[in-house]
């Protein structure tokens, strides 16, 4: 058994006015109680620091408020001492602002000893980069940051994190199954998420948040199924200064089953014993790559962006 | 409003010592329930004629005479005739034997007129192609038919069909989003899949029926939603000769969702209304892939065949 005792914090709102140090406070809170469950990995979600920031229209020099230029900093430092003082894995969102002035949504991973080991930055950016008065509320991704640049790497895992095979995606690249892919031909076993989900469409007011959770659940289920990985999909939830976003955070089996799902739209702590040779069966059965894959017919996912229906 | 009132053609088991002319009887039936609940398109399974004869190691000799080697032929053209005097398009699978002696799983779609318009080769063959003394009954495909060489296409369908973009695929394909993006890539509309899945693995006994209809659902209700297409996939079920089959036949919305679902494990029909314009929302909003695809980061999908995980 190569086992991780995985902890999803799923975390609840967090206001404009909340300050980063009140946030790292409730992120230790979480922290201690999953290493009082024996976790040795713990998730936060996408933008764990801040409130989801894109939602407003705002001018750069404000905007930049809401990037890190460095991590760790002095208002992220108490978690990553109180993280490798605990001997857990940290694994969490924020805004990155690079030292050239470029600006990513940023997901990162650390060892046991509090070591950053492992950078992602968004590639699926949602929503818009200019302001739309069409819509109920904005989602202003494609303006405050750019596309990832890292591509889906993995990262082999240290032995005591049972030399897992990690990658990360962050929020709507769930729904991309071509993220999962490029994970999954690396052989991963642990994908890690984090979201900031609004519990309303801002394009189809009517949606509703049932058929949004299920839209979310839907995609972490498949991708892991079909890349026979584990996955973690963790919510920052509830009402963010009027603006409310889903739960639904999720640990899901390498089969494609829920077996931790939140309860509420708050700092809640999900826990599963994962063991990384449960991802072995689907990797050498039905998903065996290698003996099942037809490359020769996928030429259009790498080589055209946009889809080009027949005339008619 | 462009619709198709589509009939998913769920069929019950087919016995080995069943003529060809006994189970057109059967899809002749179905087609005039159909027809009478207003079908314009009736979808029965993959292999369709015959039982699902890869669970045997046979000789070749004996293996042709679960071939077609002209469609329509003299066992379907009641079928044929049938349908065209009814206005009602048809699609349905069975086993290929070219001129050349090629083998092939094929699936075909008819103009409501009776002609073929459309011709789909399985892509993602399951199973294995030497006898697997392991196996608790054999899954031969891999032996008796060559991949599929014809792609993904689609067929944009007449006006009298809701002048829809369709696409088709064969059982495992539905397990494989390569297969799902490819069509989306080319604005499929309504995806059409056939399949004949046992309801026990092979590889392992204990999974059980429930956890088999899910992954089966799962990929369907995830390939329809992340490409925004209605999408039928239609079983043969019960038990062949001791081998039993699941149904689980289901018609899905573009949104992902579940409308339309077989409750037995015989011959039974479902019926939806389709509306094409239904796809649109989610292909130019979250599904916009001009906007939103990121193919400079998708190169391993085409590049490499097997997963190559790191070091470690």
């Amino acid at each position: 058994m190569r086992e991780i005792v995985l902890g999803a914090a799923q975390m609840g709102p967090i206001q404009r006015a909340d300050s980063r140090q009140a946030v790292v406070r409730r992120m230790i809170d979480l922290l201690e109680q999953a290493h009082g469950r024996g976790c040795t990995l713990v998730v936060y979600p996408e933008l764990a620091l801040t409130t989801f920031f894109p939602r407003w229209l705002m001018d750069w020099a404000e905007v930049d408020d809401w990037f890190e230029r460095e991590m760790p900093n002095p208002a992220t430092a108490p978690l990553f001492d109180r993280a490798r003082a605990l001997g857990v894995a940290i694994s969490f969102g924020y805004a990155e602002l690079t030292p050239e002035g470029r600006r990513f949504n940023t997901h990162i991973l650390t060892d046991r000893q509090g070591a950053i080991v492992a950078k992602y930055r968004k590639v699926h950016l949602p929503g818009h980069s200019e302001h739309d008065p069409d819509r109920a509320f904005q989602h202003l991704e494609k303006r405050y940051f750019e596309p990832g640049d890292l591509g889906f790497p993995v990262w082999r895992l240290p032995a005591d994190m049972g030399g897992a095979v990690a990658g990360m995606m962050i929020c709507n690249d769930r729904r991309w199954p071509e993220a999962w892919r490029v994970l999954g031909l690396q052989g991963v076993e642990l994908a890690i998420l984090g979201y900031n989900t609004p519990s309303v469409n801002s394009q189809q007011g009517e949606e509703g948040l049932e058929k949004r959770l299920y839209h979310s659940e839907l995609s972490v289920c498949a991708g892991a199924y079909q890349n026979a990985t584990w996955a973690v999909a963790v919510a920052k939830a509830g009402d963010e200064d009027g603006h409310p976003l889903m739960g639904g955070s999720i640990i899901v089996d390498p089969d494609g089953f829920v077996v931790a799902r939140a309860e509420t739209e708050a700092d809640e702590l999900l826990v599963h014993a994962c063991d990384m040779d449960a991802t072995r069966f689907g990797k050498t059965t039905i998903f065996d790559f290698a003996r099942h894959r037809r490359i020769e017919h996928y030429g259009r996912i790498c080589g055209q962006t946009a889809a080009t229906p027949p005339a008619g």
